[in-house]
C-alpha cells in the first residue's frame, strides 16, 4: 500500500523524537512492502518564528491531503508566563484539531511490567492497570465564546455541547469498550453542571443498543480519587475535553510508564497520532528524549488509521524487545547504560 | 467565650461523625471555661424530606445568626444517576456557599506518620506532604448562567470570574502563605481560558505586595500529575472552583488519611467547617464511621473561627494520641482491635 503521511515536528525535542518514528516507520514499510511518502509541515513556535502563525494554511492543506498526521510536540517557554501573548503555539493545537476535525482523543493508560518500578503508586495498586480515555477534543469550553467586559474586569468562558457531539464521541467509546473488557465509565458533573447533565442522558439513551457493555456514570472529582486509588478497576472512559485534559494527564504519570504513552485523535477523515508527552525545552538538541512514546504512536497508526495490525505489532515486539535488553534512553536507565535518542530509533529500526 | 455553632448534620454517617464532635467539642469548652449553645438545622436529603428543600430558609436564619457552622456530610442515594431530578441534595449545597457567602474552601492535606503505608502512594513519595488548597467557592462554572437551548439539543454553562472575586481569594492564598513556608502555587488553564487568563494577571498583580512569596503559575493538567508524582513540593495552591473539586479531591487521597481531612469555608462574617469525605450511606447507623475528620473539623474550626489554637491544639492531640494507642474505627484498625464510631468519640472527649 501506498501512504502519505503529514509530518508535524513541532518544537523541542519534537524534530528528535519524531525522527525516530520515521526511521521505525520506514523500516516496517520495507518489511512488508508499502511506501510511505511523509510530507513535512511546520506547526507550533517552529511555525510561528517562521511564517507567524502557529497552524499556517499551508500545514493544514498538507495534513488534509494526507491518509495520516504524525507529530511530535509543541510549545516553547518563551511563550509560558504571557498570557496576554497575542499568538501562542496551543492556539495553533486547538485550531488543527478543530480544522481537522479531530473530535476524539485516544489515550490509553497500560503498564509495562519492567517498569512497574517506576511508578509513584505501589505495585499493587497499578499491576494490571489497562485504561483508555475517550477525550472529547473539539466542543466544550475549549472552543465556546470567552471574551472580557466591564472594561477587562469581568471574564467569561462559555462551554457548549450538543448532543450529536455526545453521541459520537460515545459511540466511539462503546465500540471500543466491545473490543475490550465491555465496561465503560462515562466522566461529568451532572450534579452541577448542564452540559454534564446532556452528556449521561445520552449516554443513558445509548445502552440499550450496547446491551453487553456495563456502564457506570462517575462524578469528575470522584474518578480523580480513583484513578490514584485503584486504577485498574477501569477500562474506557468517556469525558468531555476540559476533564479529559485533567484526567488523562493524571493518568499519564500512575503507570509509571508516561514516557512512553502514544495517543490518537480522531476524525471522520482523518486521524493524528502523537506521544502524550511534551516538547521538554530543556533537552532539544541533546539526544536524550526518548523516542519510544512517538513511536509507539507509529504502531498505533499502522493499527487505527491504516488498519493493519501485523506492522504495528511489529513495533510493539521491537520496543519491548528494546526494553527488555536495556537499549533504553537515560530517563529508564536505571544506573545502567543510557542510549541516545538516535542510538535507541537505529535499534528499533533495525529489530524491525 | 459563649458561642452559638449552627450545627448541619445531613445525611448518611453526618449525624453520627457529628455527635461525635459535638461531646469533644463540649469536653473542650468545659476545659477551657467556653459555653456552646448548639443549634441543629436541617440540610441535604434529609432536609428535602421533611420540608422539600435541600437549605431552607429556617436553616440559613440559623447559620446566619451563629459564630460558625459545623457540617456533616449530604448525599443520598436515590437522588443519584437522576439527572433530571428537581432537587438534589447537592443544590443545597450551593445555594448554601452562595447565601454565606462562603467563598474560600481552605483544604489541607497533611500526612499521619503512623498511617502513611495506607497511601496508594509509595513512602517516599508522599513522606513530608503538607499542602493546602485554597479553592474559590462562590463563582465560576457551578454558578453561571446555565440551560439549554435547541429543543434540549445544546446545553451550556457559563463560567465567569470578576477581578474582585479572584483578588480576595488570592489575598487569601497569600496570607496564608506567608503564616507557612511562603510558596504560592496559582492553578489555571491561561493557555485556553479568558477566566484563568483574568486569574493568572490579577494574581501576577499582587505579586509585589508580598516579596517574600515565592508564587508559580502551573496549568491545571501539569498540577494533576505533580500531585501524584510530587506532591511534598506543593505549599499552598488558589485556583477556581471546578478545579479545585477535582484537585483537592485527587490530593485527599493521596496521603492515605483521607477518613482523617478536615475543611473550612470561609466568607467574609462566618465560615463552615465540615470534614471532607461524603455522606457514606453504605455505612449508615452502623457505628463504623470514622468521627475523627469532623473532629479535626472542630479543632479548625476553635482556631480559625474563634481564635482559639490552645483549644484546637488539645483536640489535635487527643487524635494523635488515639491514633498512637489504637483508638480507631475499622478503617484504620489494620486487624487489630476496631472500636465504633461512638466509642472513638468517647475516648476523644474523655482525653482532651
Ligand atoms: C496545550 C493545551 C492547549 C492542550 C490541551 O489542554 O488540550 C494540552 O494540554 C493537551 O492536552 O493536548
Ligand atoms: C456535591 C458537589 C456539588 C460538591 C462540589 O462539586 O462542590 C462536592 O463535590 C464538593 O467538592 O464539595
Amino acid at each position: 500500500m501506498k501512504f502519505n503521511i503529514a509530518l508535524l515536528a513541532g518544537d523541542g525535542i519534537g524534530p528528535e523524537v519524531i525522527d525516530q518514528a520515521v526511521k521505525v516507520s520506514d523500516a516496517v514499510a520495507k518489511k512488508f512492502g508499502h511506501e510511505i511518502t511523509w510530507k513535512p509541515a511546520l506547526t507550533g513556535a517552529a511555525a510561528i518564528d517562521a511564517v507567524g502563525e502557529p497552524y499556517p494554511d499551508e500545514t493544514h492543506a498538507v495534513c488534509a491531503a494526507s491518509d495520516a498526521v504524525l507529530f511530535g510536540a509543541i510549545g516553547h517557554p518563551k511563550y509560558d508566563n504571557d498570557p496576554s501573548a497575542p499568538v501562542r503555539p496551543e492556539q495553533g493545537l486547538l485550531k488543527m484539531r478543530k480544522k481537522l476535525g479531530l473530535f476524539a482523543n485516544v489515550r490509553p493508560t497500560f503498564t509495562f511490567p519492567s517498569l512497574l518500578d517506576k511508578s509513584p503508586l505501589k505495585k499493587e495498586r497499578i499491576e494490571g492497570t489497562d485504561l483508555v480515555f475517550l477525550r472529547e477534543l473539539t466542543g466544550g469550553i475549549y472552543f465556546g465564546e470567552k471574551g472580557r467586559r466591564d472594561n477587562g474586569e469581568t471574564a467569561y468562558d462559555n462551554c457548549v455541547y450538543t448532543r450529536e457531539e455526545v453521541q459520537r464521541l460515545a459511540k466511539k467509546g462503546f465500540e471500543l469498550a466491545m473490543t475490550r473488557r465491555k465496561k465503560l465509565c462515562c466522566v461529568d458533573k451532572a450534579n452541577v453542571l448542564e452540559t454534564s447533565r446532556l452528556w449521561r442522558e445520552t449516554v443513558q439513551a445509548m445502552e440499550k443498543d450496547y446491551p453487553e457493555v456495563e456502564v457506570s456514570y462517575e462524578f469528575v472529582d470522584a474518578v480523580a480519587m480513583r484513578l490514584v486509588q485503584w486504577p485498574n478497576s477501569y477500562d474506557v472512559l468517556i469525558t468531555e475535553n476540559l476533564f479529559g485534559d485533567i484526567l488523562t494527564d493524571e493518568a499519564s504519570v500512575i503507570s509509571g510508564s508516561m514516557g512512553l504513552m502514544p495517543s490518537a485523535s480522531m476524525g471522520a477523515d482523518i486521524a493524528l497520532f502523537e506521544p502524550i508527552h511534551g516538547s521538554y525545552p530543556q533537552a532539544t538538541g541533546q539526544n536524550i528524549a526518548n523516542p519510544m512514546a512517538t513511536v509507539l504512536s507509529a504502531a498505533m497508526m499502522f493499527e487505527t488509521a491504516f488498519n493493519l495490525p501485523e506492522e504495528g505489532k511489529a513495533i510493539r515486539d521491537a520496543v519491548n524487545k528494546a526494553l527488555a535488553e536495556g537499549v533504553v534512553t537515560e530517563d529508564l536507565a536505571e544506573g545502567g547504560k543510557a542510549y541516545g535518542t538516535k542510538e535507541v530509533g537505529d535499534w528499533l529500526a533495525a529489530n524491525i
